[in-house]
């Protein structure tokens, strides 16, 4: 008696749903159990051509969708609890579901972030993934963007402006020309634009230290704009100091590219926060624990929501973009 | 500072967060405050071209992409507390995005039901409105598909077929052409189609009296044989009974149409349960004083999850086609 949309989703997603509240993806809502804690909802969507490729592997593709979700959760300080689908497809197709399920679930798996249902709709356009994810923090604890005070270190995740170079080689861009002899290189940067790694290792650590905290997805430079709007500050960063791979920073070096890319390319799923110096030396061997590399960036100051780049000579860097926006 | 997608949301749907815990639209997330309840979750998507056609108004496609989430939380017992909309737009276009957060914001005063948070991303393709709505049951409450028993009744909201017929008409089908003289009964069948009227009035009086529930979204008779199914019963019912429009009813009557138009037809957004003989008169009652219309259609029996839907002679009728599946 299924039709071809519930037998789809009983197939490929039914061994997903590992949640009790998610009744096995049998009923028309799923139900998350609250025993005073907030529940903190994040809800981002990725489209085929805009966030992903065309070529992108499906179970990429999937891991992506939750992992952006992920990420900030991460940055809010929360516990995953489990997420919804909305999947936009063309047609069912076998081989391209199955690899998708399998990617997804895995990373479910791994993240603790179980299924709790979804939505399966045709589309006679791009793909679409769409997920909802939900976390657990305790009573008014979510880590907001607007708590930065003059005085915080700015601080950062992991390598910053990666995965834009990765979109630029998948494009056949000018780093996919500069890289044509480093196939290592190439396949990391496209890694890192294909696979985010949220910090989710490093929540109770963002939530226990930082005055404010968000994810990087649209470009470090914006995205701190945004934390300072929120939070009615500025900041100073010294460009110099921006944590980039070997690779990126061999392609500043024969000037294949300027700091400009790194620090307003998206994709990067980094954790941006700002951290009181009274607490860092904490946050830091949390950190340590957590294996998440942190590297301080600068400081907050008062100030307009610009934030300055400054160079190796402290003078300021005129970035023109900021950030990577949809319209 | 705002890039154009956070000047867009700003602007369009900024006035709509009025809950505390959505921050505003300020940060990368919500809160949804829970004192012990369960959080029930729903997600639901509507596409351009399959759930509503490219000249629908920008209003009324707001209002059902939420809608078809209230129903959800209404089939289930629970309250309304808030949704996330994920938005995929070929272009940021005010005359289109003003009507749409204006019958969205009204939608979500009406029923109670405030935006926390969403996404909005480009796509080259159609428009797309995915919605997560949440609500909230006391611990273990939500009125399940497969709580069905041998002896309930049978019973729907309102009337079935309506919106298929609707959509009939805006495809300029058969009922388009059987209606040519008549703009009122074409405007009201119109009207189902794109603006369902989901029955959260109903919701506690679901969750008091019924043994299970969900919403009619792909056909009454498709619905029923996956409540059948979740339930492990059958069902016998009168096809007679089955409540319909005067203007469904005259369809049927100049043989337009037959009874599978209606009981196969998607889109309806009413509420099909179960309810125990012992509880009707109570359950029929709170309709009463909600205000929504309740027929009885038959009777849930033991046997495999077919139902059966028998005519005025007491005659199997054999329905091709039970509901609207995607794939």
């Amino acid at each position: 008696m299924l039709s071809g949309e519930d037998s789809l989703i009983a197939r490929y997603f039914g061994p997903l749903a590992t949640d009790p509240g998610a009744f096995g993806l049998g009923d028309d809502a799923a139900v998350i159990k609250a025993s005073g804690e907030d529940i903190v909802v994040t809800t981002d969507a990725i489209v085929e051509g805009v966030h992903f490729l065309s070529n992108d592997p499906a179970d990429t593709i999937a891991r992506k969708a939750l992992r952006v979700n992920l990420s900030d959760l991460a940055a809010k300080g929360a516990a995953p609890a489990g997420f919804v689908l909305t999947l936009a497809l063309r047609a069912a197709d076998d081989a391209w579901l199955t690899p998708f399920a399998r990617g997804l679930g895995e990373d479910a798996g791994h993240f603790g972030c179980p299924l709790l249902g979804g939505d399966t709709v045709s589309t006679p356009g791009p793909l679409m993934v769409s997920i909802t994810a939900f976390g657990r923090v305790p009573p008014g604890k979510m880590v907001h963007r607007s708590g930065a005070k003059p005085g915080d270190r700015v601080v950062v995740t992991g390598t910053i402006g990666d995965a834009a170079l990765g979109l630029d080689i998948l494009k056949g861009g000018a780093v996919a020309a500069a890289l044509a002899d480093d196939a290592v290189a190439r396949e990391m940067l496209v890694g890192r634009y294909r696979l985010p790694q949220p910090r989710n290792a490093l929540a109770m650590a963002v939530r226990d230290h930082a005055h404010a905290a968000m994810d990087v997805s649209d470009g470090l430079a914006g995205d701190l704009a945004k934390l300072c709007a929120a939070s009615g500050v500025s900041a100073v960063i010294d460009a110099e100091s921006v944590p980039r791979s070997s690779a990126a920073r061999g392609l500043v070096k024969r000037g294949t590219i300027g700091i400009e890319a790194l620090v307003s390319g998206g994709d990067d799923y980094e954790i941006l926060c700002t951290i009181p110096e009274n607490r860092f030396e904490a946050f830091a061997e949390a950190a340590g624990i957590a294996g998440v590399a942190l590297t301080s960036i600068g400081t907050v100051i008062a100030g307009p929501p610009v934030p300055r780049f400054l160079d190796a000579a402290g003078r300021d860097i005129a970035l023109q973009h900021l950030s990577y926006s949809h319209f």
